[in-house]
């Protein structure tokens, strides 16, 4: 199946006490869709200014991410500079420039419109659900009607290095954060995630509760992937049997046999 | 087998943004015993003012705990005094009496003396070792000594609320925090982990790489029944069913079945 992702496309300039990086590739959608791609097909829809390097972009294309929803506008391209600190939990943001984001109004092309899986990331909550409205999913739409009127089935709470929480009807499930020796830039890790989870029940096309706790590993992994470089450069290196080893990592760092007391 | 607990036996005075309790039991050898004896018998060696309530360690004595080392002087208990704000994380300490515990000299009653398991709680380090010289167990000694001199093979990290990790030659094992809706009191629940650690491993006698991670979450298990009431209470009113019935929980908010990407 496919992944539908609304949201911003932008240049990053990262300071962290381990170096620093210049317009380089960033954005809500731009972590997404490097981690999903890996699993799944995935659509952006998005705007970039004119001065969008995208050439850059080319080796998510040739994974399967369709760009015909990004659109190139006149204008800057969303800027957003921020610092880490050596509490790597949180980003100090030393200057946003939304440029032709602050106009973005989300126009999703007509054969994106069948997708069953739409992640709404940092826009507006109007435009996400303006976007929902495009979709002509009866399914999805129900589905979101059915949300807004009873509140989601299932709630994710990410706390980054603290892991992930997913909270279910009747179960609670909890990943860790991958203990890696090395945070080097935590910028989409958040994103990176959502594009694992999204990207792997997109892939399965199972939202029992066994594949969603799955899913929720599948996006801790993704996570840890992006921590460990700048922007989104280790999606690019990476592929299906490094994402299964770290699945397997997971499942080690975590599994103890049950046993009665003796 | 048996567990030797050497620490503080202390009178707590507690604000937590639930309510306070005054002058109730407390100290790292009270907690770690009282959660460890649910699971194994516990040797406690410490000391008391004559002020002590006395009677008030009668439970843990129906329970097993021996307090043939705990020694009543003359002159004041060991008091604490804290506060936890809405961040449960950290204590603030108001007052440290120390009392009777600046002079604590810990002597090892000629019965202790073989214990295959110590626990030192929150002592000097010379009077650590001074605990370990007395012991007559020739394997407990050289153990320590190899300690001493290589540094230790399994560390464990815990981080509170963020669970805890523990590294081994091999590999690496962690286990969260329970998430419970409501943490009432957070005083004791390190000493409370031990107690479970320790106490697991006694109990079953067995240091295998599986054994230590399951002692991981019987030690996460009782440090989240620490801090559902004040002081030792909530560990006076369980049994072995509330224990499985925990460690059980702790299985299913990890547990998932791996499968290869489809």
């Amino acid at each position: 199946m496919t992944v539908l992702v609304v949201g911003s496309v932008a240049l990053d300039s990262v300071e962290t006490p381990f170096g620093r990086a210049d317009d380089v590739l960033g954005g809500s959608a731009t972590f997404f869709a490097a981690s999903a791609s890996l699993l799944t097909p995935v659509q952006v829809v998005g705007v970039v200014g004119s001065d969008y390097p995208m050439d850059r972009l080319e080796p998510l294309v040739k994974r399967g991410v369709d760009l015909a929803g990004l659109e190139q506008a006149d204008g800057e391209s969303f800027r957003w500079r921020g610092r880490y600190r050596h509490d790597l939990n949180s980003a100090e943001t030393l200057e946003t420039s939304l440029g032709v984001f602050s106009h973005f109004r989300p126009k999703i092309p007509e054969q994106f419109r069948s997708a069953p899986f739409v992640f709404l990331g940092n826009i507006d909550p109007r435009l996400q659900l303006d976007v929902l409205e495009q979709m002509n999913s009866p399914r999805l739409v129900k589905a979101a009607h059915w949300i807004m009127e009873h509140g989601p089935r299932h709630v994710i709470i990410k706390k980054g290095e603290h892991g992930a929480f997913m909270f279910s009807p009747s179960t609670v499930f909890y990943a860790p954060a991958y203990p890696l020796e090395d945070v080097f830039d935590p910028t989409g890790a958040g994103d990176a995630f959502a594009g694992g989870f999204i990207g792997y029940l997109s892939r399965t096309g199972d939202l029992s509760a066994p594949n969603l706790k799955r899913a929720v590993v599948y996006g801790s992994a993704m996570g840890s992937f992006a921590v460990e470089r700048f922007s989104i450069a280790r999606f690019l290196e990476i592929g299906p049997t490094d994402i299964a080893r770290r699945v397997r990592d997971f499942h080690r760092l975590v599994s103890f046999d049950q046993d009665l007391l003796p």
